[in-house]
């Protein structure tokens, strides 16, 4: 048995430091069930417990992974047989929820469920929503400043984040549990942690906050002729809809083409217009948003703007809509796809979206581009199916990441870096950038133990 | 003249290097008339020309105070006969509006006014807002992560940038214009210059959201008879106005009654209600959000939770009401008067508010102290008046920073440390947290040139 081993099973007991044959009995992550690889999995129960853990490892030179709910895009959290996996998965108490102050404190391995279940039976509302929330942790979601389907209206994990706990690289506890929405005495150093996927410290508890639950909802499914009329009715539904509109989801022809497919799902309108809006907005007056919701979209009918529209009459019909956006394993099944999560200024988008199916078609002329996303973000997501044998990862990567140099894109919008795009980092990161993340990790983490290799190549 | 000036005008010319009697003929802030004090004042009119003057400095160990527009609260911009001040005055121009993006690039040296304005030219809103708009810098607003009035609805000014250049301590050109809502490309290094005042980098030019632009707006002064009540009109509001909401500005009744003391402003209502709150809401649907807010307070009212309410007839009557709140001169003219501006949870508001009256009585037994503030985000502001000769600042600093330690308050909610709060920054940041703001310096700013000694004290 290795010395570290010895050192953390006599600090933290066995029952803290699984290895051996345990750890094997363990999948990747959520999309890979192959045995982990460590040389031990931590399951500390306390922030004493993770900043004993991150000491020894210290003194031993130990690189350590961190561990949430194992639902990231990027294999940020998947660690090599030299080196140990901490797991938040023990420390997932809700400690407590102010309704006055509108803040919850959590421990990191909470899932964002549990959380949004929490403040719901109070009459909150947890703001971040993604596919994953069943498993994925308010620890991992703050490591990688989580993105989802609210950010229009509530801003991605880092708005969210009040104040956090974390332990350093040399089990230095950083406590930093403000519960204000205002405080500007020095540094806010929870940014160091919100974003940075453990590179400069673990967080172990978090202080989020919660907003008023909306109490009326209004979705509809609507179709365009023009990407300009996709921009347009965006600018008016946000100033109309005055804080309420909550969702706005663009689907490129082909997606709506994939999704409803032989074996997808129903179409509820016609399949050959050229773009597809869910749009949803989230309120306090049932009958009086209903009736602006829809004065809304027959003006936007009478402008020209929509050609065809479905209004959900249930709450089944909202959901089977919405099914239609977030439940695309079917458009996926049999096929080599390569995903894309990227973002860029909304007027780029359409000649991005023609550019990169130039150089797909070029590649793989019978490939399918499929293009949808969070528009009024930013934010796109590709699926590359090339359609033949053998296609290259790199191949897809240069075509959808190359045109996003000259349009000031970015080659992540939330899934982050991880190890899957490290190569890429530099075409939306310039040298000086890069050179500053680098003096931010020497300054917190100098012996480059924590998540090492992980947004940019260790030294 | 010394060898770091005669570089300076050497390598930018007498036009941007202003030295000797015309740097005594500016004025020291916008609340000191003293002459400036400062071995030069340089006005470099690009990003080239401030990362040259930084590099002439690093190599000559010259220090730099960076200004703004001198509105500052806390003593941070006020520089020594041995600094150099670099001032944004000349790059003041606002690069361009993109509507559909809903995002601005301008200039650190332009006002919060000229942008709010230019903003409004294209039926766009940019959120922050404060009483110094029309001498406050944008990149000032950055350095210090402003507050203001907005702040419940749209956040601080952190929420409000998407992207940012600034130079580092050695010159380094630091550029990061991104300007979409999301971008997880690696660390988002923009966080490190907002609001750490100057200490880390100088803000040349930045690229903030703008929001779609209300057209309606209703307000209100509504009288309490306990914090209990206001807490929870709070909670009505936020989730009855759905995203509406913008103000809610609380008066403790000792701030009522100066603001309405004889040469001061018109009481709209009775002086003697224990508090009064001015609320407000921002919305796009004039008739029906006048009817919302006209049926929520009549609710509030038979929900026995307001006792009285003045609603403003018009334009000029919300106007006035405001006056009451932003214009407080009257009640600071010809008394000595210490102010501060604290957060703290609001759970923990009236306990805290009792005990500061009692230190305060205890060392005067005749001082006003005066509250009020944006409750709903944590901040209170309060004006000690002493109402005796002599009185020591420290002594109304230990009475109302003392107790906010055990209720994990803020010494600072949207002023900032600068030089004034400094000996005071213990009381709510650790010695880790103070540990990691020096490491952060050291990695940046090894030299300590930039702002030094503003925050914590140089080493």
């Amino acid at each position: 048995m290795s010395d570290v081993l010895q050192a953390l099973i006599d600090a933290l007991g066995e029952d803290v430091v699984m290895h051996g044959a345990a750890v094997a009995d363990r999948a990747t992550s959520y999309w890979d069930a192959a045995p982990t690889q460590a040389l031990a999995v931590l399951r500390p129960r306390s922030t004493a417990e993770v900043s004993t853990a991150l000491a020894i490892c210290h003194r031993f030179d130990q690189p350590v992974v961190t561990q949430g709910g194992l639902t990231g895009c990027v294999q940020g959290a998947v660690a090599s047989r030299r080196e140990v996996i901490l797991s938040l998965e023990r420390m997932n108490a809700i400690e407590g929820i102010d309704a006055v102050g509108g803040t919850a404190t959590v421990q990191a391995g909470v899932t964002l469920q549990a959380l949004q279940e929490a403040a719901r039976a109070q009459d909150l509302l947890f703001a971040l929503d993604l596919g994953a929330r069943g498993s994925c942790t308010i620890g991992g979601n703050v490591a990688t400043n989580a993105g989802g389907i609210n950010v229009l209206r509530y801003g991605m994990m880092r708005a969210l984040v009040l104040g956090l706990e974390a332990v350093l690289a040399d089990g230095t506890v950083l406590s930093s549990m403000n519960q204000m929405l205002k405080n500007n005495a020095g540094y806010d150093l929870k940014q160091l942690m919100i974003g940075t996927e453990g590179t400069l410290g673990i967080v172990t508890r978090v202080v989020v906050r919660l907003h008023p639950l909306p109490s009326s909802c209004n979705a509809a499914l609507v179709a365009l002729e023009s990407f300009d009329q996709v921009t347009t009715l965006l600018s008016r539904m946000q100033r109309d809809l005055a804080g309420t509109l909550s969702a706005y989801e663009v689907m490129w022809n082909e997606y709506f083409q994939a999704a409803t497919e032989a074996g997808g799902h129903r179409a509820p309108m016609g399949r050959d217009y050229p773009f597809y809006v869910m749009l949803q907005a989230e309120g306090a007056d049932a009958a009086a948003d209903a009736a602006r919701f829809e004065r809304l979209l027959e003006d936007a009918f009478e402008a020209g703007l929509i050609v065809d529209a479905v209004v959900p009459k249930s709450e089944s019909e909202r959901r089977a809509l919405w099914e239609l956006r977030e439940n695309f394993e079917a458009m996926l099944h049999g096929r080599t796809t390569f995903l894309y999560d990227v973002s860029l200024p909304i007027r780029e988008m359409t000649a991005y979206v023609d550019e990169v199916r130039t150089h797909i078609a070029e590649r793989w002329p019978q490939a399918r581009c499929i293009v949808f996303g969070h528009m009024a973000d930013g934010n796109l997501h590709l699926f590359v199916q090339p359609e033949v044998e053998g296609a290259a990862h790199a191949e897809g990567d240069a075509a959808v990441y190359g045109p996003l140099r000259r349009r000031h894109g970015s080659v992540s919008a939330e899934h982050g870096i991880g190890t899957e795009k490290m190569d890429w980092l530099g075409v939306c990161r310039s040298d000086v950038e890069i050179g500053m993340m680098r003096a931010l990790k020497q300054a917190l983490d100098p012996k480059q133990l924590l998540n090492p290799g992980r947004i940019f190549a260790a030294r």
